[in-house]
């Protein structure tokens, strides 16, 4: 059976072709550094906006036409399963991320729940065999259900904490089930709605025990995936705990969960956290926390998580950027946590826009990677702060002064003599390395 | 006398140049669509930011490190004359723009003001005799001066508004004398700081009588200059009468002036207002009011004018699409209304700024000819809106249905068969684009 | 039968009182300048957010605990309405608003929504004439189906432009029905989602060509309620083309429709827009458009509308005080477009709410009253622009100058002098009425 | 010699007194709970915005006015020192605070800016003494030298931290000679322009060593001030790397100095990090990092700092909430980090807007205090919250279960029912309480 009849595999056009259907700049088998993109990139498909989103928004109902719509309970979910496979794979994507909502339906009690993912999830091993596509994380959705409607770990109701343990539990066992790679904990519930009810130290207390409880578990079954937490800065609370990377890492430190957990980032929570992209990449990347990507971009004059799909080049040359310094993402991968827009309602729109979001991956790895054969950033930051080298300024690195000797230091200085910081050269040059990584390849 | 010794000639070199003091895309003789990129493009320096800025913030000291520091008064306002011609001259620019006060110091009178005026406007029409370069327009200053406080043409005194009146008369002589092509009017003060002591009404009437005398002044001299109001929401005032395009429309309806005057649109404030760049040209052009552009750009997660030179190619496509359609600025023109960074504070960076202002322009130039000549959005929105050239559709657009028409046809109906609005796609089609105008060129 | 059995009658009780179900502030009967609360602030309640709002989110399912929630389909409906009206009596307001799917369910047709529609208008006049309850407004919901994914009078469709024109047809003749005193518009898909695909002049032009018919057809049918439009800037559409009140403005001015409609001011698009509520309100008001309010508060810290009842006192003193220099809203009223956080989910938040809201507006009522009893602002701005009451000000004012009379007046001044704006004066004064309105009462 | 003739002592009138330079709410000997207001709300002018600012901004020259305008240099200097007595004397304010540029300009050389330091500490030294007015805390300008265009601490160039290190050896031994109680770092050059150009794990290292080697020093010269790092998240540089209290609390915990820094909370910084005032006060006191307050309030639909002096009685509310809970703020204390308006131009507006503020707290105060007395919030928290003192509950807080312990719980639950969150309520009883505190006292 096929969902997407009118679609055949996607192959690699080039830039001239005018076919839609084809990538332009994505080529999985182009060796890049030794590695092709495929084994490098680590694309993965978001179950829930390709597979289970239909396009509503808070003034509008779903607009998505897709090929299972006329099923419903688990013979959509069991259609879905299949055509995701489908997609998988006509699409050459390697991975995919899912929420235990969306792939099996919530049943009237936590036990049906259960046996609703049990088939689901067994039907999916045999798919991914089959297939050869893994698992890049999976995660509990402990936020659309209204029981969660005063949080989930950090709820104000000692049996929701507990529903919601139980639901990472069993996503823990299928996470080991399916042999994901990573774990993912978004909590779109933990934070609040107002202060001015929220026992704000005791919720944090509490989501810290929820974390350290799941990694006791995870060390019990054996499930040794990277445990990724997402930040988000609000909404659908006014304030989530997990605000951006740096508040992340706070909360890491102080409840002594650090060596445990590594972060997702989104780039469209980084914005909504009024930071860029890159920037979230790069704290989390000097800090030994990059674990994951979930790849697509926010419009910067919405204050609302649009999940766009990523085509801006500057945003994905910077995160390839921090990626490639990483040494690449380890277990993780390049998530399209993404929907297409509402207006996008087709089904053939889910590849136009996967295409667009790879494609433009696939340019930014080469235009970074080129700058980086090149050593451009690397040259101005070497010259930049080439005094911490040698002197003081070495003695200041190696903590071999004080502040009295840097005073006598400061007292024996003229005039100190700067260098332009040459931003609008650097973004100029971005511009040119953006036309020779393609042209001259 | 030279100011910008070490810099020499900026000559077209091409992608592969390292010279990073040389054009990589914009060659002022190249021809596009039969017109070479000088006479299309019209790019203008802005006197402030080149001439006269030095680099303060509101938490810092200027940092601007300039061949002519050591002077002052008018010494210094006519070496910075003898600095502008040489760098409107080594650039190739051949338009300019300034405020009086960046040209001439003011006096310790209005008429000592004038005297410093007439005086350097003298010096200007020679060089500029000689040089070839033109006044795109000329503005007068009614925000920095403390007299400005509460407002100048919206002022609560009445002296104030003749003062600014006194100034403006003089810059629409100054624009006279010197062949100014547009006049603008910019009103950093014109808005409130608060409501809560403000008469709104009166001011906004006040404003109006002051652009008829404007008008009617300029007609007396027949100075026959376009003129043009630039759009701003905010800063310095919490609010500017002239938030943005669509408001200052209705402002120049709502008084009748709305033959007088087009729009000087600037990127930067149109993303303070919460608009694209390319939205506010949109609006201006599809109305008949598009006169100019300051071409900058903003950074979207700052909340004030950064006043940029602008680089995201994004953004100087979609504004070469509208300016194209528009049939070019006429007497308008993309002045570079940006400073460059506070750490940017070398001479040469005011080079290297408009050089990748200009190669940007010179890109976005290429990539939306090159889709106009494939007819890319025309032929998306020839099909989309296709039912509105036959049928209950030209009805409409003729104006020869009504609600009781159109309600037998709505109750006739099916259901509405809708297409995809392509988002996804189109945005692929912008990056391809971007690299095939290059490419192939 | 009773859908709030444990809700009595809410009665005034005083700020002393604990009882959170009973008004501290408001007291219908009350005579402030000569008219009772009730006549002058003609409460509305929402149908939409008490009767219909479920309290989804993007993120989550609804929450709302509702006694009509076992009901479907037309059952619901007519619950609906029997619950309404006991709601509107036992708080003990005069009025309600509705768009057509709030009150009746979509059929299979648009014959048979239209069937659904004359069973429940029918039911409500009923109940209104028993009551004595009164139509503020009502409108078409042209956004929510999706149909209306690409715009309902800009759909790039002409069946969808009839479709709405059939829909607001029927809303024009309901209205007409049960007295509606007013109409209203808002556009939430009438904008668009991007340029990239958008044809902005001709959906303008089909917009305006929409609301004369819409005029037209009022007159026929011998409708005389006040039209209104209700500006939002964005969401659910990237741009809608209602931005603000000024931006409306402009549409009116540019398509000839001034003299037809009014604004309906909502606190919460004002800040979306980026201006205050006070600033949306003054517009309108010194323009001759202050229609009607959609009373409600946003969050500053979130991005998106949060529709929120009303308890910022400084916002309810700031608009009351717009509409008392109005002469009130006329026609209009305060329709609290505002709906219980989704933590407020049970059936009495309905209660707590609008007691909320209504109390923030009595107080807002009664400090506005007396600060303009006291003259307060009225003596700030007769003081601050007396320069325009005399002599060149006066000149200015009265069109009896120019630009060189004005110079010549400039040329002979010495110093201006100033006076302080006093803007913390006048802050710390509003604080001082919120209490003398109160404690002297 | 007095510099505010027309100013008399403030003194306490109360609401009714019509005099505009009286105390209408605060009242120093006032007794709240066994304090009076004087001794725990512990009010400091801010030498710079009241002695020093002259109100220019971005775009405009200074407009302020004052009695020391006449003279330059250190006799200017000095004069601001007698005026400032005066001020703090007439206002009956007991704290000042100040950075070293503010009290002293700066010499040709460093040690010309010490011998300026010294000449004008041991003047102000002089003045303490005679009035027992105290220094809250005094602190370094590391931001507004051009030296600093790169950064202090986190500089490139390894003299710029040494000059640094310099001024915050001088400010600690300055802070020592006055008795100070707190020591401030502000790092508003401590951050990027660009990423682009940037090395933030070296300029984090750098500035975790210089954070401690003024631990060092402080310890070496036994000065036992309290140490405070004040976040912001950006402005001046596009991104400070001390963003909000939770990213300190990060920096802090990273670098092991979490023992030796509290938090300086600013109102209008925390709404710049997109939170609320009281959400950073709340993050701060649970983690035990409160120590000092710098009053202020911005305005939310300006993206930049306004440091309004506050009267928003919500904001002081929720903040003297937070520090009363706090049981005060220890050494610390509420400094008004505030400007009067550009247009606020009189000397007089310095006291004008001072009172406002300081009536503002004292409400806040007085409805903070009352609602606690009632136990207002802690009876809703302890009803919330409940579940979590028993059963399950107890066993989660007391780390006494695990995930299979509470999956077994949640597979024996029913459907968990909860109680509404009653946020409009609890609006509504501080609306209450804001007239209860005063009405009734």
């Amino acid at each position: 059976m096929t969902y997407f009849e009118s679609v055949k595999q996607i192959n690699f056009e080039g830039i001239d072709s005018k076919n839609p259907l084809a990538f332009k700049f994505y080529n999985p088998t182009e060796k890049i550094n030794g590695q092709t993109m495929e084994e490098f990139l680590r694309f993965g498909v978001a179950y829930w906006h390709t597979l289970t989103q239909d396009l509503s928004d808070p003034f509008g109902a779903g607009t998505a036409i897709r090929p299972w719509d006329h099923l419903t309970g688990m013979d959509q979910a069991k259609a879905r399963v299949e055509a995701a496979f489908e997609f998988f794979e006509k699409l050459g994507v390697k991975y995919f991320c899912f929420h235990d909502v969306d792939i099996a339906p919530e049943g009237n009690s936590l036990r049906e729940s259960y046996k609703n993912l049990d088939t689901i999830v067994s039907m999916i091993k045999g798919y991914m065999k089959d297939s050869g596509v893994k698992l890049l994380w999976n995660t509990a959705n402990n936020f659309t259900h209204p029981r969660f409607v005063h949080g989930a770990a950090s709820s104000n109701h000692a049996d929701v904490f507990a529903y919601a343990a139980a639901k990472v539990k069993k996503g823990l066992e299928i996470g080991k089930e399916l042999g994901g790679e990573n774990y993912v904990f978004w909590g779109g519930r933990e934070g609040y709605e107002t202060l001015l009810n929220t026992d704000l130290k005791l919720e944090q207390d509490n989501l810290a025990r929820f974390f350290q409880m799941a990694v006791d578990y995870a060390r019990e079954i054996d499930f040794d995936a990277q445990f990724l937490i997402e930040p988000k800065p609000k909404e659908p609370t006014t304030h989530q705990y997990d605000f951006d990377s740096q508040s992340t890492h706070a909360f890491l430190l102080n409840y002594g969960l650090q060596d445990h957990f590594k972060l997702n980032i989104e780039a469209n929570h980084a914005t909504l956290a009024g930071h860029t992209f890159e920037h979230e990449l790069r704290y989390a990347r000097v800090n030994g926390m990059l674990g994951s990507v979930d790849a697509n971009q926010g419009d910067p004059l919405l204050g609302w998580d649009t999940d766009e799909f990523p085509t801006d080049l500057y945003s994905t040359v910077l995160a390839m950027y921090e990626i490639i310094k990483n040494g690449g993402l380890g277990s993780g991968g390049l998530n399209f946590d993404a929907k297409v827009r509402r207006g996008s309602f087709e089904a053939e729109d889910l590849f136009h826009a996967h295409i667009a979001g790879m494609d433009s991956f696939a340019i930014g790895y080469k235009v970074a990677q080129k700058m980086i054969d090149d050593q451009v950033f690397e040259s101005i930051l070497a010259d930049r702060y080439h005094t911490f080298s040698e002197g003081i300024g070495l003695d200041i690195v190696n903590g071999a002064t004080d502040f009295k000797k840097l005073e006598a230091h400061a007292l024996s200085l003229g005039e100190i003599k700067h260098q332009s910081g040459r931003l609008e050269v650097i973004k100029a040059t971005i511009n040119q390395y953006l036309f020779k990584a393609i042209a001259n390849q």
